[in-house]
């Protein structure tokens, strides 16, 4: 699992120190519950709205509502604030809940540009909480793109036998 | 995922409820820290010297004392103490860790064989604590086996064209 942090970090740009600086102070409690809604919402009207269908359409199997409050429950839970996605849903499981999307670095760079814009249009949110949030996600994003490929790469080696004749 | 949650609740007989039930308190700050360095430590030294060679071996690429740390790192993080997990490795993401364990149904009996002795043997945990805990770990290790299975599957689809002729 070493590899998959070592690739967050070399991909993302984003120190590890830096990716966990969101645990320096309480996010929840300085911003509060509606603060996480609204950046959730915010997030996912401009996703579902995306001019770019091939990023648009990773997410067209999915119930926005149930995005939105996927995301922000998960945000909460670890950004100091009660578990609520866990109570709802069970372990976080990052990697194995993105199992069946394709986190590619494009599709990773898409996500982290739609949420940059609605860090910047959530007025509540500090220079200093969206510094902190933004190294989070940027780490995090390569994080997933990480494991998914190696997820990828497992794949393929279910099929030694065959890998000649293919 | 709702199938692994499902599959979680069918194979282990836990109650996803009664699976969260570690959140009706804070056990972290109940039991306190040593409390769970004890646990992790009792439950290691009796992995490290199952009898089971074929349970034993699952861990020897494993360094004992890192097992110890990852493990109660998590449980303190996962109930209601600091993030010391993430702090030092990252996301949790319990599923993409265990994906190159053979995480069995017969394995996960036996982790939780051992991690019964393990908690009646830790005399700092009362009894509603340890009911609360061993709901949690056997949804979880149920979740798991969920979880690695549906890998192993990934594995098969990756290979369509000569499932036929194997």
């Amino acid at each position: 699992m070493a590899s998959l942090e070592q690739k967050a970090s070399d991909w993302s740009g984003v120190d590890p120190k830096d990716a966990v600086a969101i645990d320096e102070i309480n996010l929840f409690q300085k911003l509060g519950l509606q603060t996480f809604i609204n950046l959730s919402t915010n997030f996912y009207n401009r996703v579902y709205d995306d001019e770019e269908e091939w990023f648009r359409s990773i997410f067209s199997n999915s119930n926005k509502e149930e995005a939105i409050r996927n995301q922000y429950e998960f945000f909460v839970q670890r950004m100091g604030g009660p578990n609520l996605y866990s109570q709802r849903k069970g372990h976080t499981a990052l990697i194995g809940r993105h199992r069946t999307f394709p986190v590619t670095h494009k599709a990773a760079e898409r996500w982290l540009h739609h949420m940059q814009q609605a860090l910047d249009s959530t007025a509540a949110i500090d220079e200093d909480s969206k510094t902190k949030m933004i190294n989070f996600f940027r780490h995090t994003a390569f994080f997933l793109v990480a494991g998914v490929e190696l997820k990828n790469q497992n794949k393929g080696t279910g099929c030694k036998n065959c890998s000649n004749h293919h």
